[in-house]
């Protein structure tokens, strides 16, 4: 079952937003939408949604990547918004801390245009001390972190930890020791490996984002 | 001729990497190896170069990813490396700079896992100074500054502009105007436009990375 160290961690999540990256297709991903109560969608992703077979109870965007048709059959729940300070993406969670939706699990926030695939991810780091927010990606799973935290983890899983401040650290668990290190570099912090069913990550004051990757069929994926 | 702002800047690299994300298939990555001297190749990226057609001249890696069959045919080009401190793109980086390759473009640094994809990122801020490198991905390219530069542009261009230090930066010529500011998330300096076919970064001391997005049919990619 190590495949699903996960999966106590996917009920905690009862709202889900789609982003308009890659489309999401892991057995993760799937499972947040069939148990989501509530499913915000960025309105370039509605194609994701319509493809895996959910309905979204909004669509939030400017409106710029949404086609006529798709703006006429969703007309009662789509939420226009122009502000071109911010991606839509970025709307979707500011939506969220407003209608007090607290564990928010993100899908499709990676993947095609680089530059939007970095801007999302230091979303985590803007806004994962307000609201829980984690991405579930097709390749692993991103969760912030802000003070000492256990993970779900299994044996031999790729870990990578990308120090957003200059936070010293120390990893328990993991195959690589470290201790109260001050990361420069995010490579220094990366492709790590878990020994057990937990690891633990340290912090003494930052922002850190811990990426797990799922078991793949040689539990690699080096570039 | 404006899909072609970067055709001058691919002759600044006789060196092409090739890394094991995403098959690099943009015109950009196959005019890089068309016209390549030298052609180095992570072990797990050799597939990458046979199925586009090309032969390295050298494969660096720790061997974890090549199949027995590619061993046995690139037995006299394969160098391998086991030092488990750095991925096998760092190998390459490092093998660049220890043979005087100092500009060197590289493909596959981005897309499949993205803790991968962000310590290959960091890798430009590290090695940067050292020598020239870019990274020419499947939608756009990564360029590190650490002094005022300006870029070959066309008008629309989506750029992004990360700051991996704490830099005030000032845009030139791009159509969201920042003047001697601080960005503090890597979403602040995202998805600006350029407003002609150069824009230019000053920066007063630090460490940026700069995206320029390719063209595309609606010349937008959102998330």
């Amino acid at each position: 079952m190590e495949e699903f160290f996960y999966e106590k961690e996917l009920k905690k999540y009862p709202v889900v937003i789609v982003a308009d990256g890659e489309l999401p297709t892991h057995h993760a991903a799937i499972t947040l939408l069939k148990q989501a109560e509530f499913i915000i969608c960025c309105d370039g992703a509605v194609g994701h949604l319509e493809t895996l077979g959910f309905t979204p109870n909004i669509i939030i965007g400017d409106g710029d990547s949404i086609t006529p048709e798709q703006r006429k059959k969703y007309e009662n729940i789509f939420i226009e918004n122009k502000d071109i300070d911010y991606s839509d993406l970025h709307k979707t969670i500011h939506y969220c801390i407003e209608h007090e939706h607290f564990s928010v699990a993100v899908l499709g926030a990676t993947g095609k245009r680089e530059d939007h695939e970095l801007a999302n991810l230091s979303l985590l780091i803007t806004y994962g001390m307000t609201i829980n927010l984690a991405y579930f990606t097709n390749y692993g799973i991103f969760t912030p972190i802000f003070s000492q935290t256990t993970f779900n983890s299994f044996v031999g899983q790729q870990v990578s930890v990308f120090n957003f401040s200059g936070a010293r650290v120390t990893f328990q668990g993991l195959k690589y020791p470290v201790i109260k290190r001050k990361f420069i570099y995010f490579w220094e912090g990366s492709l790590n490996e878990s020994l057990a069913d937990t690891f633990t990550v340290m912090l003494y004051a930052g922002k850190l984002l811990v990426y797990r990757a799922y078991k793949t069929s040689n539990n690699k994926a080096a570039h």
